[in-house]
């Protein structure tokens, strides 16, 4: 199995009440490889500039990551995000952003990426979701992440770009903001209708919500006692939903969509504790399996 | 087992996206009796006016809630409260609050809600909470229930009657604001340093959350298409935890307290359903029962 993931590499400063971080190596595609990476063989197809150093790539190969299809444009320079969160942590502002070579992205395929069964689109403009999604034939399950710039700008090739995923992830109040509907289970219902099979409603610190024709599942926030940086947590969630569906492309049923929630969740969890990718970067196995016991639990009841 | 809840009893006339009512039974006491009487025998310290005619007594008469303390104040009025809810359902405005009777509101106890095993102070003056906590001597179990006027003008107060229970229900906004701790789990612990052994955040749409030295346990909301008045619903919600815990105080352990927080979701997802006391007011047990199943079947997975 094998996992193709589309997005932005990129350099974050972020300030918030703990600390702050200049050009910390950051962007869509990092946060959700380094997640998936736990489950399956991932494949980034990206863009960066010359600034882009040996050193922010070993990051993603040093963990087995291809990065055959990151492109790296001379005399470019790679996406930047400066931000920042206030106490509550909910809400990032946006200082600066400067698309660099990300302005000019054409996603370049090779057959490598484009023979994976399982695809990532993450969040750049829908009209390259849908190229990427085009050429990758082969791939039988595919999801899509977004945002409200583009829900604002790029609407109606965006419903076609989700009219042709498996599976939707976006925040909650993005769901709504798509659909027009107020109430997040009408909303969901509403992107069904669009075509995919699955709605996974990303919920910050309240855990992430999963809507289907058939069932509804859900998952609560960790209860984390220091939230350091919540940059790229939707991202490390939908790496290990994703990373751990297509590990189990094969038995791909209720079971496996719910213990998916599950990996997301965890993964999502670690992100938040640290800067950046700093915890995920060397986060273990029996991590992940420690913490996936611990989520059962606090959610677990007896009848 | 039995369980004395002090709190309002109301007329409310409400208006959301859906419809509106005017002067229904409403009141923190009124929802939470109808609630916890589905698990133990209640009774309500309350006090309302000439206008509380017997078609209200009878809506807890008739189900055997105890209403022998519930005073009745000649040439009184009942406490009124007009409010509305916009699209999202998620915030109340208050356009008009009429305290009437409340606002010269002294508690008073007969032997009967003096002898209950477990209390309820509901959402009123936290000198008025403690004074009934004070008197209720044999009572070994009390939640607190309050809100952002209280901890805003009786902050001193509150924090006294807080230390002298022994669960408290808040909205998680409200915990913040509380304890100044922009993180729930910080909040949290701020508050079981106050003396509660149990603190509960309720999270409207999102669920809600328990937590003690122990443990912690999650609840998400329940996927309703259709809200049509969110009023009382977290009193209904204090009504089914707490009423499954006096049910059950022989075996007062975590189990019990993971259920009491379900059947207290089960609740307050019916009366949301509806407006007012419509939807609580016809409810059975078959539909508790089962919608603790499907409750149970949205956080389940298996590891």
């Amino acid at each position: 199995m094998s996992l193709t993931a589309v997005g932005s590499l990129a350099f974050d400063s972020v300030s918030t009440p703990f600390g702050e971080r200049e050009r910390m190596l950051g962007g869509s595609a990092v946060h959700f490889a380094l997640a998936a990476n736990f489950f399956t063989e991932v494949k980034i197809v990206s863009s960066v500039g010359e600034d882009f150093g040996e050193a922010e790539i070993d990051v993603l190969t040093s963990r087995g990551i291809d990065t055959t299809d990151v492109e790296r444009v001379e005399g470019g320079e790679t996406f930047f995000w400066r931000g920042s969160y206030e106490y509550d942590m909910n809400l990032a502002t946006t200082e600066e952003t400067r698309l660099n070579v990300l302005e000019s992205f054409v996603p370049k395929l090779t057959d490598g990426s484009r023979g994976s069964e399982t695809l990532f689109l993450g969040n750049i403009q829908p009209h390259l979701q849908r190229q990427v999604r085009a050429e990758c034939e082969q791939s039988n399950f595919a999801g899509l992440d977004s945002m409200n710039i583009w829900i604002e700008n790029e609407r109606e090739t965006l419903i076609e770009a989700i009219g042709e995923v498996d599976c939707l992830l976006l925040n909650d109040a993005e769901i709504r903001q798509l659909t027009g509907e107020a109430n997040l289970t009408r909303a969901a219902r509403a992107v069904l209708e669009m075509g995919p099979k699955i709605v996974i409603a990303k919920q910050g610190e309240y855990g992430a919500a999963l809507f289907t024709e058939e069932f509804f599942f859900a998952m609560p926030g960790f209860p984390l006692e220091d939230v350091m940086d919540p940059t790229g947590a939707g991202d490390s969630f939908a790496g290990g939903f994703l990373g751990y569906v297509d590990k189990h492309r094969d038995e791909l049923d209720e079971h496996t969509l719910r213990r998916g929630m599950a990996y997301g969740s965890v993964l999502a969890s670690f992100n938040v504790e640290e800067f950046g990718t700093e915890r995920v970067a060397r986060l273990t196995e029996d991590e992940i399996e420690q913490r996936l016991r611990e989520f059962r639990q606090i959610t677990h009841f007896e009848i």
